[in-house]
């Protein structure tokens, strides 16, 4: 069973929805897809969720782009996906290895996210000590919100937020338990974020 | 280290975001949620997120009538959500196991759904298998659509397509391996999903 193997393929993937509450909501969705330089990631869309696929640095880079640019527009969009690393059952297509590993998204502009994450090491009995280790760094770097049920609030800076996600994604895998999933949970411009700037 | 021990607990959870796409996102999200009897569940809601807990099944039949509820007004909208069982870290607190087994809601409407669902059995080295197994026992059963990266895409009407989640979600867990992990991305009225009647 060969597809059972553990790959060493340094391929990340991202699959997401992006829900903009709003009537524009389609407009809002394709704006901030074509604003994004996807260049660097192989993308797909289809009728519930979007896959990008390619270098980690690039694989984050795009999903802050996309929820950045969606939430100028000032609407409520929510951005739901789940990371993945390792799948032994991954094929080793539908990726751009080859692309440089500079940034192609560096727009900086501050705005305030609220969103929960929950930590999925496969196959390895060390699994919570894993989440817990990548909960406490949170606490420590400032992003983290609250504890709850089955996940974990991080908030803040639309950046802070997704700088802790990559480091938590690199921190959480090995080369001994390469299949790593992670889910996040966001929203932006939400009536229900509490206090001020947010 | 007690409380990394794997528990016997009979909890259920799904932790969801329900996402209408429209201007009037609050009133679907309430309604929704007003019409659907969760009285046989725990329910807390926060800036992102909600999450219930209680027997599976009730947990099955509430997430199911939200999304119905919602469905109703017509307008788009997307459930995401984590089903959890089983989880060490968990507290035994927040449920209502006492609570009869009878279903309390009933509707049975009609509803097309195209959604797509991931399995992660936690600490397993055959995970793998499992969810071979139940992405085979999908398409037996008449609801699998396609195959694609990091999940699979199950449709088909609301009421059979909860039914095989909550049967996989039975399925892909055992005495020996007790925490499970179901994501599940389903989408509902969206001018996306192709053919007739959908």
């Amino acid at each position: 069973m060969d597809q059972l193997q553990c790959g060493t393929s340094p391929i990340v993937g991202f699959r997401f929805s992006l829900h903009p509450m709003t009537d524009r909501f389609a407009d809002v969705i394709t704006e901030a897809i074509n604003e994004t330089d996807t260049s660097a990631v192989w993308m797909h869309t289809d009728d519930v969720s979007t896959v990008i696929r390619g270098k980690q640095a690039h694989v984050f880079n795009v999903a802050k782009a996309i929820a950045l640019h969606a939430a100028k527009t000032g609407v409520h969009v929510a951005l739901n996906g789940t990371f993945s690393a390792g799948c032994p059952g991954d094929s080793a297509g539908d990726v751009f290895l080859d692309k440089p590993d500079e940034l192609l998204n560096t727009d900086r502009t501050k705005q305030y996210v609220s969103s929960q994450f929950a930590l999925y090491p496969m196959n390895n009995p060390g699994y919570m000590e894993v989440i817990y280790r990548e909960v406490d760094r949170a606490k420590a770097s400032g992003v983290f919100n609250e504890s709850m049920h089955y996940a974990s609030g991080i908030h803040g800076d639309i950046h802070d937020v997704f700088d802790f996600y990559e480091e938590a994604f690199s921190n959480a895998r090995s080369d001994e338990h390469r299949h790593l999933v992670m889910t996040v949970s966001m929203s932006i411009n939400s009536p229900s974020h509490g206090g001020a700037g947010r």
